[in-house]
Parts: C-alpha cells; structure tokens; sequence
C-alpha cells in the first residue's frame, strides 16, 4: 500500500517551479480562506512557552470544549493528531475483516483498513448520478460487511448523502451488526450543517462512528486536530489503551477555544454561503467543463471536449488545483478545486477560461 | 495492555491539588530548565500563521537539519511526531516475533511490541550492579530474538551502556540476525555525547536503529518531534508506505532550527555538567537513600529505611516526582527526579531531607 498523493503538497510543487510557496494559488487544499482565528492567534502566541511541559495526556481542556460545541457527552469523545490519527486508530481497534467504502472518497480510510488487513469493497458512485449515494447502497450493505464508511459531506465529490437516507443506511447497518463510521470532516460548511449531521444519533446508536476535524473549518491543517464521537466506549476504552502516548500537540490542546469564536464562524458562513454560490454559478457557465453543485467548500469538475492536463496547465499560471486521477472511479479529466476567497477565485475562472479557449 | 503512567501529568495532579499547575515544580518530567530556544521562539511568533497549510508531508527542512546535524545521509532519516511515534512505526514495520527489553526501562516499547503481537522477554537489571548492562545480555541474546532494545542512557536509570559492550552487542545481534534499536532520547545530555552515540555504525550495519528526540535537550516536549536513522532503506520505505501522512505538525516541521543554536547547546551543557555533578553530590550526602551515579538529566534514587510514600509527601510541599513503582523490576522505594535549574535542585535537596528526618 503506498502513500497516497493528496492535494496541498505545495512546497514540492514550489521548489520543482523554482518559485516561494506563496507565489502559488493553492486550490489543491481545502482550507477556510479566512486563516487562523485571530483570538487563537493572540492566545498561541501569548502562550508559546506551553510546549516546554508536555500536553495533558487526558486533553481535558480540549475534549470539555468539544462537548460543549456539540452537546455531547465528553465520555463519547476521542482526540486526535488529526482526523486521520482518529480514523486510523478507530479501524484498528475495530478490527473489520470486510469492509465497504465509497468509490470515489478520501484516500485514507483504504490505507487505515488495509493497515490491519480488511478486505475493501467498493460502492461505486455512478457518475449519471452526480457521485450521490442512492438506495442501491442498502442491497449492498449485509451481514458479510463489518464496517461501512461514509464521508459527509464526501471528498472530493462534494456531495452529501441526504439525512433520511442516512437514517435508514443507520438502521440498515444495525439490523445487520455492521459498524458505521460517517466522515463529517467538512460538515461545518454545508448550507445547513445542524440539519445534516448524524451527531444526535451517537447516544442511541453505539455502532455509530462519527469523525470531525478542527483543521477545515478553522483553518488550521498545520496543527493537526480531530476527534472522534461514538457512545460505544469499550471501543473508545481499547483505542485509549492501544494510542500511542502525546499524539496531539500542546499547541493543538489549546484550540478548543475556537468552537467559542462566534464572530470567526458566522464570517466563515457568509463567505462559504456566499462564494459557494457565486463561484458555482461563474463555473457552471463554462461550456466545456461540468461541474458538480458543491456543498462542501471544494468543488468537483469534468473537462468535457478539452482534455489537457489541466493541473500542468494552471500550474503554469502560479495555479495549484488537484488532479483526481488517482481516485478509484475517478480518472484524469476530474478536478478538485477548493473555495477560496472572491479575488482567488476570480483569479481562477480566468486562468481556467484561458487555458480552455486561448490554450 | 492498559495506558502506561508517565512522569509530568502535572494537569491532573494540580486539579486534583485544587492549585495552578504553575505552583508546583515538576521533578518529574526530565526538560532542560532553560526552556524554549530563544530564536526559535521568535521565529513560531513570526511565521504563527504556518498553521493554515498543511505541513510540507515530507519534512524536507526538517530531514536536512537533522542529517547536517548529525553529518548523515538523509534518506537514513525519518521523522515522526515525538520519538514514540518512530518508535511504535519502526516496530510495525520490523514485526518481530520475539523481543528483549531491558527491565527497568521506558514503558512505551512494551507497548509497541505488544501492539504488533511480539513476545517480550526482559533483560532484568542488577540492583546490586546500579542497573547497569553487563556483558550477560550476550549469553541471552540469540538467534531465537528478532528485536533487541536498549536506551542509553536508559530511562529511569540514567545509566549508560559502554561503548565497547555496545559495539560487542552490535556484532553479536549481527551475527544472530537480530534488529538493534537504541534509543538516544537523553543522550545529548551525557558527559559526552558524540563518544557514547553509535550513529557512525548506522552507516555499516543496517540492523541498526537510532531513535532520537529534539524533546528533551532543547525543552519542546510539547511540540512533538523525533526522529530515526537507520541504514536499513527497505524498513524506511515500508514505514513510509504505513504511516498516517501529516503527523509532525507545521510548528515541529519549523524546529530543525534549533540545532543550529550553537549558545543554546553551549549554555545547556554548562548547566547539565554542573548541576548534575552538584545535585548528585548534595543527594549522595543523604544518608537514608541510595543514589544511583546519573548519566542523563534525571536521577534515580532508592528509599533505605524510611520507606514512606515520597511522593504524596512531596506533593504536600508542591513538589512532584516520578514514582518508579509501576517500572518492571522496581518498586514502590524507587524514585526518578529531573536535574533542574540550581534554584529548584536546592529546594528539592530541602524538602527531600525535610520529609525523611523531619516527617
């Protein structure tokens, strides 16, 4: 199993450009625009002396400022040196021998199963259908399968799995005595996200799973935070006995306090609400590319007739975009752009209009 | 396999003290006392924002400091979020059946090797010969192991293992097949380092494996950062292929600086050469504990006649020790105690003697 490319890899693309990172538009991770909440800013750097002590191994602080966020019972929480340390220390304690997950999705929750050696199926996304899930997922899902994981909503595709159908892959995988983890990485910036997330559920459903980041929403990849939330705490008390002591850094610890931030999250609303929309709608006019509606803060495009190597091209306008060749189902004429800010982005649809009509 | 109990839980023990954890000095998390690099310090508040991108996923500015540090081969490098995390990665990938410790030592490779299933048999340390290893690990050592540890100095001890036994034990693990890891986690703080490390074998014995931290000597427990070297090009690739990407946060991946910070090292090793020589003479004056001659940054002493709860007593003066009961082959007479800065030594030297002829 090799390492997988993902996007954001802009300090090899840099250097290969023979040009400073910052010289590049990087569209290739998907990252809130508007940077690290100043108040956090002004408490790391009030408190830089923090990492001469070792974090709290318990990550107190951090765990009682998610289940306030969420309103959730802190017992159900894990802490994470990302989403990904949770993900992949979740499958290891879970142990699956048989395993589904969407085709296409985020890269890593094939390494983490093959990590203990799961058999991987794949639901394929049908591409008529815009990659959404549809109820043909239920005749897939049997006993046979230990665990089934979702990304809401799923990367890079953008789109999300509606809630009652969730609901009823929820029940569906009960009555089957299959474990259900849901990626909510990106949830915080769907139109609605306390409509679409499965969190309410967590207290009734111990075979629920439900993985969330700090890194999209608050803009803070660098730091390396996630958790996990599930009412089944044998599994949290084997992830907590197996984990690798110290994961999350002292820095890292501190960021509960920007579930706080109120004025940071409805500015990040207003833009993604508003950009989504007007960056969607500038794309969608372009005859030769089809794109996916967004509901996260990235969006999945299709060249139609023009099919160079679009990644090359705008690279060489100072663009950096993800090419999504190397997604099962997915091939080299699929993009993944994030949404930037309104400068970015109208920067972007002219670059990609010139490559397109002129190149 | 619970959780091991480590020294510095200062969180939990000023909370349940009901006291900042700033009112009690920690004995019992071994930091150099001169805290945070200065310039290093400058140069997070500077560049704070680093956070907002993911970290470069090959760490190439980091990688390149350590190799120039140690005049090796970058590709015998990997990093990893704090030593534990190179530890527990280079053991998944070695995957050894059977595996020698040394009893007492660090309880974090028990806890690797029993994730990945090996057996694990004990080297047991002689009180009577100050916990030091002797020539006898040859007679255990054979083919019959796949994995030898050591920590040098080892931890809690802060006995080193001779350079001529290490070379001795080099060659017979050579000769048996078997894999040598040594962890040099403390070792720049020993009278002198470049003597006792064994990284110039890394070159020519690929059975070799070096774990080392930038933790301790440069006081940034809280940031994470450790790293391996290793010949052994196939067992790095398959770490590479195994590991969860992004695991050294953007802050950790700026740290390589530090070891350029040659008035930073001078003055660190002032301080240790010092106060280590004057701690251990004050401690040898006690009467009613044995102490055992430090190598490292720590001392490990043993309670003669007043066999009290050290620890409880000395947290009632603010002060916290590591209690070294839950160590194989120690018990609940045995204590581990960071050198610090003079100030902090003296007041230790105080209540210890308080505790023992006044309590």
């Amino acid at each position: 199993m090799k390492k997988v490319k993902h996007g954001g890899n802009i300090y090899e693309i840099a250097e290969k450009l023979g040009v400073q990172k910052e010289e590049i538009i990087d569209f290739s991770a998907n990252i809130n625009p508007l940077g690290v909440p100043n108040a956090f800013k002004k408490a790391l750097i009030e408190n830089i002396d923090i990492i001469e002590n070792y974090p709290d191994p318990e990550y107190n602080s951090l765990v009682k400022a998610i289940g306030k966020e969420h309103q959730i019972n802190q017992n159900y929480i894990t802490v994470g040196n990302g989403a990904t340390e949770v993900i992949f220390s979740m499958i290891a304690s879970l142990k699956p021998k048989r395993s589904l997950i969407l085709a296409p999705t985020f890269g890593e929750y094939e390494r983490a199963l093959m990590r203990v050696g799961s058999k991987v199926e794949y639901f394929y996304l049908k591409e008529g259908n815009d990659f959404c899930v549809d109820d043909d997922i239920l005749k897939v899902i049997d006993e046979s399968f230990d665990l089934v994981i979702l990304c809401n909503p799923n990367n890079p595709t953008s789109q999300i799995v509606e809630k009652r159908r969730l609901i009823k892959i929820l029940d569906h995988c009960k009555k089957n005595h299959v474990h259900l983890m849901i990626d909510e990485a990106f949830i915080d910036f769907v139109d609605e996200p306390k409509k679409e997330t499965m969190l309410s559920y967590v207290e009734g459903y111990n075979h629920l799973y439900i993985i969330k980041a700090l890194t999209k929403f608050y803009a803070l990849p660098g730091l390396r935070i996630g958790y996990g939330i599930t009412s089944n705490r044998e599994l949290l008390e084997d992830m907590n006995n197996h984990k690798e002591p110290w994961t999350i850094n002292s820095y890292a610890a501190m960021a509960g306090m920007v579930l706080e931030d109120e004025s940071y999250k409805k500015e990040s609303r207003q833009w993604i609400l508003a950009e989504r929309k007007a960056f969607f709608d500038e794309l969608k006019k372009i005859d030769q590319i089809k794109v996916y509606k967004p509901n996260g803060n990235y969006i999945l495009f299709k060249l139609l007739q023009n099919k160079k190597d679009m990644k090359e091209a705008l690279l060489k306008k100072r663009i950096l975009i993800r090419s999504c060749s190397n997604y099962n189902n997915l091939d080299e004429v699929f993009y993944r752009i994030a949404i930037k800010d309104q400068a970015s982005n109208t920067i972007f649809i002219k670059a990609l209009k010139e490559v397109l009509y002129e190149g």
